[in-house]
């Protein structure tokens, strides 16, 4: 059962009652992200949740980490190019313990200069980090080249540049613009009742000032290339993107089966040319990546530099394919049940569930019941895949970001520019 | 509820019924894996689990994928040093459709040739992605360099070289020397009955022929010794170890907490030091590797190149500290909470609970039940986890292989060699 209370100041706070789990879950969502941030402060969203674990107005930081310990040690943050979220999950009759961190963690943040310092030295080794790791780096690269100049096509954690320079003062600044009564979502889920979170949470954040958030988004739109990124490693490491519907477009459930005919599990077109049948990569997949109002949809390999060219014009021939050709009944009805069933499976999953609850409410201001979501996926058509892949996967439109030991030359053949 | 049934050949059947789950989660576990290899046939345990994907008597690859995906493509499998397991999760109304296909890929394999060598080719692709990823790949040559010569210490994967010679007659030869009944065992839990499960493999897994497994294994003794692997990397990545107690032993209770102490969360003597105090690292923790005759207790470091000496000093010094300093009543009664709160959180997961029954009937024959582990947990003092570090960590003995952009001198000093 989901419930929904809205504070006065406008803070929403949302439970969902699994009177069978013995664990609560809770996640105090922020709508800030580094899509909200500038070049110049690219990065302080992810700043600003790491430093929510360097100490409070009440705890040092050693209070924080031994409580998070003790509440089993599943507490965490992580921030992303819309959200930041504060979570944790405990045994239920710790309930108020866990919620009562977490309202700390967000509201009380200390910003000691010096621990900032440290933390300033943690995240450049977390860009090092990402540096180091080339399937994850690429999807970083592509990002900045698919959406060029926008913010949704900056890093979550900065660049070594921008971290560098952000100050306290600045810090302060874009918390206290960001981090607004109207921006805040409590999700929670598990062995709890409503009126039990709504006053646990409800004096502390029910007393937040409010004030108007003065947030400016608007829709990306991608440009097409191909950008090679010169290093010595064992593969060549793809990305392939085009365009895609947003995470609250009518067009997302075609989209989600358009991905999964694509390349999104193991039946998949991609897959089954490029693993299955010519064992070209090991991982070889597509992906959603949906916004609120922009979106992309991705190809990812990782294959020999020796066969980078060849993989390349295999993924694109399948993307090609799509858009021009007939999604088959069987195709449509494998990813259909494909879709419905991992997501009924994953509702099994409470942190799962609390994101569930959480993002429905951020996107759309309210719960969509699976049922419903199962529903739309089920009337969506093998014409309506089709009309979509050819409207999105047009080959002009194509972007891509190629990373490892590939010769442009090859590739630019191959991209038929 | 906890059930077993052991068929006539051996093979154990182990269920968990979970009456709130709407799913059920199935593994078939052989006690095989890579230290069951000569160093020739190195990697052929995880390339006999991927060929079971890959057609079997009645099934191609393609029909495999579509089944896996129609089931909501939650199926999948590893291969371990010790185990290989291949496992799925379903809606519970599916658990007869689930457990044919994960009994078909175990028994039936088909091992096309062709089929064979373009696996061959996604495996090698496999390692390479593995070389490519420095905080994956370290691991591996820690391993190498902590257990030399000994299986324990050879790559899951195996080598280029020994993946490209495995042929067909010895991957059939291995796979029947060790796919045995007496090697089997059968995990399943959720909304089951345990009949049903008994009815559903007894006909095909009861009919395997029994023959005596040829299994030898021997426990490993770590070598110490510093390793340095150059490469121009963003981090210097390194890993520390020591001998540590097996899965088995009675000591594990005392290993785990100090574990834990050391470097295994967040209020951890390592993480405080190298992290919090010192911003030295993003990613910094120790692990506990337990097999059943050998273990290791690591810690695993990501730095700046320049900052590697003063980082390997640190990690070092709190190994040391631990070795002849005491473990403060505060740390141990926060270590036991940390560990008993998330033993229990993770009973939660319905892929922790089949591991979990499966691995108490492989390493002790019996089910541990969860109680019985937190008492023991609870049963642990000061002085055992200090004797315990007394007798693991004695510097002398102290493996360590760095890679990275670092100079094997400066790190030679600091290791005191």
């Amino acid at each position: 059962m989901i419930e929904k209370t809205v504070l006065a100041n406008g803070v929403r706070v949302l439970t969902e009652r699994l009177p069978q789990a013995f664990s609560v879950t809770m996640g105090l969502w922020v709508e800030v992200g580094s899509r909200d941030e500038d070049p110049p402060r690219s990065g302080i969203s992810h700043f600003i949740e790491h430093m929510a674990f360097k100490g409070t107005e009440r705890r040092s930081p050693l209070d924080i980490a031994r409580e998070i310990d003790r509440l089993g040690g599943q507490a965490n943050a992580f921030t992303s190019k819309e959200n930041t979220c504060f979570h944790a999950r405990a045994l239920a009759a710790r309930l108020s313990e866990l919620s009562d961190l977490l309202i700390d963690l967000l509201l009380h943040p200390a910003y000691h200069p010096e621990e900032l310092e440290r933390e300033r030295q943690v995240i450049l080794q977390e860009i090092s980090y990402q540096e180091d790791t080339p399937d994850d780096l690429v999807h970083v690269l592509f990002g900045q080249n698919f959406w060029p100049g926008h913010p949704l096509g900056r890093p979550v954690l900065g660049s070594t540049e921008s971290v560098a320079h952000i100050d306290r003062r600045t810090i302060l600044h874009y918390q206290r613009q960001h981090y607004q009564p109207e921006g805040l979502v409590i999700s929670a889920v598990g062995n709890l009742e409503h009126q039990q979170v709504v006053d646990l949470v409800g004096e502390a954040l029910g007393s937040l000032p409010m004030a108007p958030r003065s947030r400016q988004r608007s829709a990306a739109q991608s440009r097409p290339g191909l950008h090679v990124v010169p290093r010595p490693l064992e593969q060549v490491h793809m990305v392939l993107g085009h365009q895609a519907p947003s995470a609250v477009d009518p067009e997302r459930f075609a989209a989600a089966l358009l991905n999964l005919i694509l390349g999104g599990n193991m039946s998949s077109r991609l897959f089954q040319e490029v693993r299955e049948k010519r064992g070209l990569a090991y991982s070889v997949y597509s992906f959603l990546s949906a916004y609120s109002d922009s979106g992309a949809l991705g190809v990812y390999l990782g294959v020999a530099p020796n066969r980078a060219a060849e993989a390349l014009r295999v993924a694109r021939g399948e993307v090609e394919r799509l858009a021009v050709g007939p999604v088959s009944d069987q195709e449509l009805a494998d990813a259909k049940e494909n879709l419905t069933g991992s997501i009924l499976l994953s509702a099994e999953n409470p942190e799962t569930r609390m994101s569930r609850l959480a993002r429905n409410e951020i996107n759309f201001g309210k719960d969509i019941p699976l049922e419903e979501v199962v529903s739309q996926v089920e009337e969506v058509s093998a014409d309506d895949v089709s009309r979509l892949a050819a409207q999105l996967l047009t080959p002009g439109e194509l972007s891509a970001t190629i990373l490892g030991a590939a010769t442009a030359d090859d590739l630019t053949r191959e991209m038929g520019a």
